[in-house]
């Protein structure tokens, strides 16, 4: 299913915005790469999560480890990339857990969500200028008690299927 | 924590896409006004998804009743009505299950999942005119086996975190 016109309203650095004609219907639609989050779990089953300054929340959240397709990138060169830059973090028994639309009413970002059993922690993290990202991890059998900690919701539906699949 | 700076670079109908200035940093960010999802059950322990067009996955999507705020509107109303008006479903006890973000490195979405149970099928439904909704039920039983239906963020984690706490 394809529109039937599509417009650039707005043309953005991290993300587009297009006004398409579907029939009678005009749908806003925010255009994105797409994204990746996984659940990174070590040796001593330890699931490593970081935090950091969301500005759109306009506080710190405490979330999987995650990036942006870059042009052309599969889903999992991202998500090894991501969890080496942000997390340090290498090697692991890497599966897909879902993929899914983050807010599929007018945002078309599609997620792929990885566990990475087994990773390794080393070398350090290699963060852009403008991130500044702490590396928490939780004991894996502590999330049941402390999912109300969490407030995003790829971070919930992550850890919650990491749960039922390990 | 707020920004030092903020231009409005694109003003829409369903949303705005604002640049704001963090210290040395921009950020490019969609605001929206917030939302509602929610897990609703009736007496004979089933819950209601609907099934739609979704333009920007292309293609129909399987998700929890869900809604997005009107001006000052609290989010159990915004529940209440959005429950009503796509799905026939009134009546119920409610608790909120989550306040999550759907996708906070560029987005403000703030999404509250609620539980509704022992809801009552009634009436019909009130819908948009480019609204075009199917029901769907399913028994509560048959949630965990099912999930691999599931596409959409929200719902995957609404229906585990539901799960949890029923």
């Amino acid at each position: 299913m394809m529109p039937d016109d599509s417009k650039t309203a707005y043309d953005g650095k991290q993300f587009d915005v297009v006004v398409e004609t579907w029939g009678d219907t005009e749908r806003e639609i925010v255009r994105h790469p797409g994204s990746v989050a996984i659940v990174a779990v070590d040796g001593d089953d330890r699931v490593t999560l970081v935090r950091q300054l969301r500005e759109p929340a306009r506080k710190e959240l405490l979330e999987l480890p995650a990036g942006t397709l870059e042009e052309g990138e599969e889903p999992l060169a991202t998500a090894k990339r991501e969890l080496e830059e942000e997390c340090a973090l290498t090697g692991g028994e890497w599966r897909e857990l879902v993929r899914c639309w983050t807010s599929p009413g007018f945002l078309d970002e599609r997620m792929t969500i990885f566990a990475a059993e087994g990773v390794e922690h080393g070398g350090e993290q290699k963060l852009d200028e403008d991130e500044d990202v702490e590396l928490v991890t939780w004991p894996v059998g502590e999330i049941e008690q402390r999912l109300s900690e969490l407030e995003d919701a790829k971070t919930i539906a992550g850890l919650l299927l990491y749960l039922r699949t390990r």
